[in-house]
């Protein structure tokens, strides 16, 4: 492949990253405050965990892919690491849809200006032992799997009435 | 990027289709043929409308990578054209079974045996005067959104109660 072509396999993938984070932002926007408290289905997360969860996966993203400090690493005792509750007093649901624009905006930006080779470099989470064995634990995966994740949880989403 | 890493960038995208497929493989494969029946959540689709539209639209990836004709085109009356309904007869659950096994098998061959740089040609869906517009109109991008595709369905069926 050429320099040309090179760039194009990492615009492909930062197109389709772009469009996933599109489609699950159009039904937070959609939806009001009042409607992202109610479940997906009977007895299944509320849509704000959701949020909850993504703003806080997508912020771990940051130390990852070598961007950078985490800006909001209380989230994940809230909607990470226990389940949802409607006991637990939540941030402002203003805070959580900034917060997730933002934090996208951020990735975004910082991965439209990686080289193609800087993509194949290895994520902060594998040992340089572990990546010599596996050289696909690199930044693209974490992007394709993130990408993926965010997918899971929009079809979740799409039970919403709207 | 060397040869080497043209072939990374594509073996992580294909172990990544290859993941995604493994996981929600699992969910189907550890419900039996009557929980399949049962809707993901009230008034939702059933597992087996998810499983029968997922055979389909990978069915139709054969011809859109240039793999092919389609094996099982009568599905799409069942699975993507009209929704999911429990008045229509449906084909047997283990002959769906299979031929989720099957297509998936087929593509997975198909995919690893293209060369990086076929990875970026246009796919047959689109024009050759669009795809000099638009040139990530191509095969990555049809298997990236199709992994997303099968990550939100994926989601849905993590409702299931196993």
């Amino acid at each position: 492949m050429d320099n040309h072509q090179q760039d194009l396999f990492t615009t492909t993938v930062l197109k389709n990253w772009e469009l996933t984070l599109k489609r699950i932002s159009a039904v937070f926007d959609r939806n009001s405050d009042e409607e992202l408290l109610q479940p997906i289905a009977p007895g299944k997360n509320r849509a704000v965990y959701l949020l909850g969860h993504l703003v806080a996966i997508h912020d771990g993203m940051l130390p990852l892919l070598g961007f950078g400090d985490r800006q909001h690493p209380h989230l994940d005792a809230l909607f990470v690491t226990n389940p949802d509750n409607t006991r637990t007093p939540l941030p402002a649901m203003q805070e959580l849809r900034n917060s997730w624009t933002s934090i996208n905006a951020l990735l975004t930006e910082r991965l439209s200006q990686l080289r193609p080779e800087e993509w194949l470099e290895k994520h902060t989470a594998v040992s340089s032992e572990d990546f010599a064995r596996e050289p696909h634990r690199n930044r693209l995966n974490i992007v394709l799997s993130r990408t993926g994740h965010v997918s899971y949880h929009y079809g979740q989403l799409a039970l919403l009435k709207k």
